[in-house]
């Protein structure tokens, strides 16, 4: 009997990276995790240079470190042979992108440039290029280059608007710079001793298609001395073009093998974006298949056999999350940081002494209450429009609103109102996809929410009017990565496709949540009102939001 | 130098009576309160009795109490011989209903009685006459009786709902029942000797006008039984015709002088309703004069000098406040109670703390905390429906809602939100009037959050863009009865009229609260938000907020 084979899938969050060891016929045999020791720099850098606004940069030899200490610590916990392991793939945040220099070093660890802002890593979450971000779009839409697959414009966090915001705000740390490349190819060229980059980052992040970046006079508008972009300072500086996470791998170099104690020359894959691992985890990988990842925010991912205009979605790509099929993209802006916001800030005293007496968080415990009330009977209507709207409307304007309240409301009633407004909006997103003739067969949820609440699961699965599938696999983004790797490892793990991987190694660790019919009803009622309320404020034309946020900004009276 | 002359004026609210000594130059020269033992009953009678659903009843002998204590209180606090006293006025709670047997004895004082709950008086807020309510409003329609005085619709809490009431569910009651009369008149008649009502009850109360009642067709058609209800059961079974509180005074009498310590003979002013009793003592005694009695909920009365359509009033009555003018009442049905829910109900531990700390109440932070908002700035819009609206639609179901809401908002933006929305309810109200051809001149206030919120106070200003009169007199309504009771003595006090008296005798104690002119820009701007909303919302086409409150109480799913 031969034996058991297994690969290496790690998952670069926000502030820490995960890694496990698969066997692959799924089971996890190690688990192991590393949190950046520079977290990220939001009010200055480590020499104490301050930083202004929506700054947000890390280290990325944190990053380097994350590998070294994660792959070792997986061999010693599972004690297996690494010549069992052949291959290893990385999931990273997008775009956080690295200055490097011409040795592929980071800018920033080079002393001369250490107090330069620009010459760090920007985390995906600086939103410092915002005006950058809204001139590419311009230039798009004047030149008449399609963005229906990035929602309608250029995201302020896209690798090219950060790009372009170090090339007009510190031109010598652009100059010096002999490439900008997302983190997870770093990670990976460091990992293949060349560059490589992932086509689904180059796609979603900076314009690449199959055809490659847009021509020289496509950034010749955006600025004179960019037109040679792509290949001054992106992929094509390189003169390799991006690869599909799972396709066409390369060898792990000689020297990461030694560093990690793996064996020199295994799989591995192109990078992939954390949002989408977790979907050949998960087994979302059919068209009409629809990913949640309920957290803090809620990403939607939808798989469909063609690109089709849909509302409201701020992505649809070909080939970044299957191969052969078009991912969409769409969220809800606040979920897990709306019901924390009320926790924290609209429950009195006692709720929170009721809910210590329990052993219970205050949310917990306003679960249990929430969950003793019948559909219909708060007496209430929200919008969770907290952190704006993502989709189906696209405007981060819009805020949320609480409608039905009376002497009688009580802090449950309101949690559970926001619950179901979550639960709604996700409906509304949903339904966009299906108006629009994009369908959706099965809707499986993963992430922080989707395993603490069951309430809210059982909402969601009341108000869709399907089954929900949760995930209990807390590792899916690294499980993804793993099948990834397995995927490019395909002469020895012997999976033709990411499909035969996935369905050999993907989580079944789930609980399918039934929609009850009777709840059902009272929700598509509800729903009804929500969607029509929705529109009155979200189309645009009420436009009551968006002038309460500009009286908020306007100067003091 | 003549002696200097004295009034007493007697407040009756829903729990307590005051009372107070008043020079007729103003001075209040003692003051006295007594609570009723007995309360209110909403669950059981005092022998056990048990009560049902929205019932609420008090003893009559409380209120014969109350006048023997408090009388005699303010003689021995004051010192004034009682020969210095020369009349004396009562305001009541209205209506607040009292079954009379033949010896003008409650009927509830018979022990043969005093197990049936309908012997009892029933207090203002006894909401059981719903149904007998809603019948009489449909004779008054079907008829072509004009209801714009009682603000289209007949009040459950109505004498005549009320005795329609008992009718219907105690026939032995009604029938052993020789007058159903107000509280207020009740106590006006011991203290005559003989029985006297008050003009201003009667006719906000019971259809009475200055023709009389409606004749036995009217009555007929509420039932054939009732036809003769006014000779049979009200004021004109004792052929007297109602008196306006301050003219036609009738005397002391000897047996009620003895017991209460005064002088018989002197004057006794009919009874006035609790809430127009405090008009005169802040001087509200002209056509364009505005009064809102800030509490728990509001309460606004407007004097004009003819009825005019207005809609949502809830009563346009000749002669009720001032003779010859014509007074609109109007009202905001969640004002005090709105900002004690939020307080008690949204706001976390930390606020209590740091309340307690500063010795200050949770709401005592909050408005200090709110004070520190420019206006604009808390991004919100409320709309204050908290206990239905009252004026201008009339809609009992209608529901509160903040709208703006985001994850930086803080419990002092949504109850500063709540504050604003208080006034801008009260600006659509007196918009209303003045779009209606009714000008307002000026605007009082008093009553307990007029006197305590001063942040509240200053953005009545602002929102309204006039100065806003606040009384400091803690005894407006009582000295409001020393008014009326001066000019019932009128051979005495010199006064001619209600005016003069008025004059003389008002409370100069007050704040005026000046408008700040760019916070009333501010303030123009988002009440116009507000005047949308609240029409999208409450007039009727929407039906959100009734469909919520259907969902709310129709059967379990």
């Amino acid at each position: 009997m031969p034996e058991a084979l297994y690969t290496i899938g790690l998952d670069y969050g926000s502030l820490s990276c995960r890694g496990v060891l698969v066997r692959l016929n799924g089971q996890i045999d190690a688990v192991a995790d590393f949190s950046y020791p520079h977290g990220c720099f939001t009010d200055a850098l480590p020499d104490g240079t301050p930083l202004s606004g929506s700054w947000c940069l890390q280290h990325p030899g944190d990053f380097v470190l994350g590998l070294e200490t994660v792959v070792p610590a997986l061999l010693s916990q599972s004690r297996v042979d690494p010549r069992q392991i052949i291959g290893i793939g990385v999931d990273f945040t997008a775009s956080t992108v690295i200055p490097l220099d011409t040795g592929f070093r980071p800018l920033c660890e080079n002393p001369a440039f250490a107090s330069r802002p620009h010459a760090w890593c920007k985390m995906w979450k600086h939103h410092g290029a915002a005006a950058q971000a809204e001139r590419l779009t311009e230039v798009c839409r004047a030149r008449g280059f399609d963005l229906a697959r990035y929602g309608g414009k250029i995201s302020p966090e896209c690798l090219i608007a950060k790009v372009l915001q170090v090339f007009e705000e510190d031109r010598a740390v652009y100059d010096a710079a002999d490439a900008f490349v997302e983190a997870g190819d770093y990670l990976v060229s460091l990992l293949a001793g060349r560059p490589m980059f992932s086509a689904a980052m180059a796609a979603a992040k900076a314009l690449w298609s199959k055809a490659g970046y847009p021509g020289a006079d496509f950034w010749g508008a955006v600025h004179p001395e960019l037109a040679h972009l792509p290949r001054e300072k992106l992929a094509d500086r390189f003169g390799v073009s991006p690869v599909t996470p799972g396709e066409r791998a390369v060898e792990l170099c000689p020297d990461m093998a030694y560093r990690l104690g793996l064996q020199p020359g295994i799989a591995v894959s192109a990078a992939q974006m954390d949002g989408y691992a977790p979907m050949p985890a998960l087994g979302v990988t059919s068209p009409g298949q629809a990913m949640m990842v309920v957290g803090t925010s809620t990403a939607i991912l939808l798989l469909h056999d063609a690109p089709c205009p849909v509302s409201g979605v701020t992505g649809c790509l070909p080939d970044t999350g299957c191969p052969g099929l078009v991912t969409y993209a769409a969220g809800q802006a606040s979920v897990g940081d709306c019901f924390q916001w009320f926790a924290d800030t609209c429950v009195p005293g006692r709720y929170a002494e009721d809910a210590r007496a329990r052993g219970m968080t205050v949310q917990q415990w306003l679960t249990h209450l929430a969950a003793g009330l019948a559909p219909g009977k708060t007496g209430l209507l929200a919008l969770d429009w907290f952190n704006g709207n993502k989709s189906p409307f696209g405007n981060s304007r819009l805020k949320g609103m609480i409608l039905g309240l009376n002497l009688k409301t009580k802090p449950e009633h309101i949690y559970r109102a926001l619950l179901e407004a979550s639960a709604f909006g996700a409906r509304l997103i949903l339904d966009t996809f299906t108006r629009a003739g994009v369908p959706i067969s099965s809707v499986t949820a993963c992430g922080g929410i989707a395993g603490k609440n069951s309430l809210l699961m059982q909402l969601y699965a009341d108000v869709l009017g399907m089954p929900l599938r949760v995930s209990r696999c807390g590792q899916s983004p690294a499980l993804g990565m793993a099948i990834y790797a397995a995927v490019s490892a395909k002469e020895r793990s012997g999976f033709r496709d990411m499909f035969s991987a996935a369905e050999a190694m993907r989580s079944r660790d789930e609980t399918v949540y039934q929609p009850n019919p009777s709840a059902h009803r009272v929700y598509d009622a509800l729903y009804r009102e929500y969607a029509a309320l929705a529109d009155a404020f979200g189309n645009g034309r009420n436009g009551l939001m968006e002038r309460l946020g500009e009286l908020l900004f306007s100067p003091k009276v």
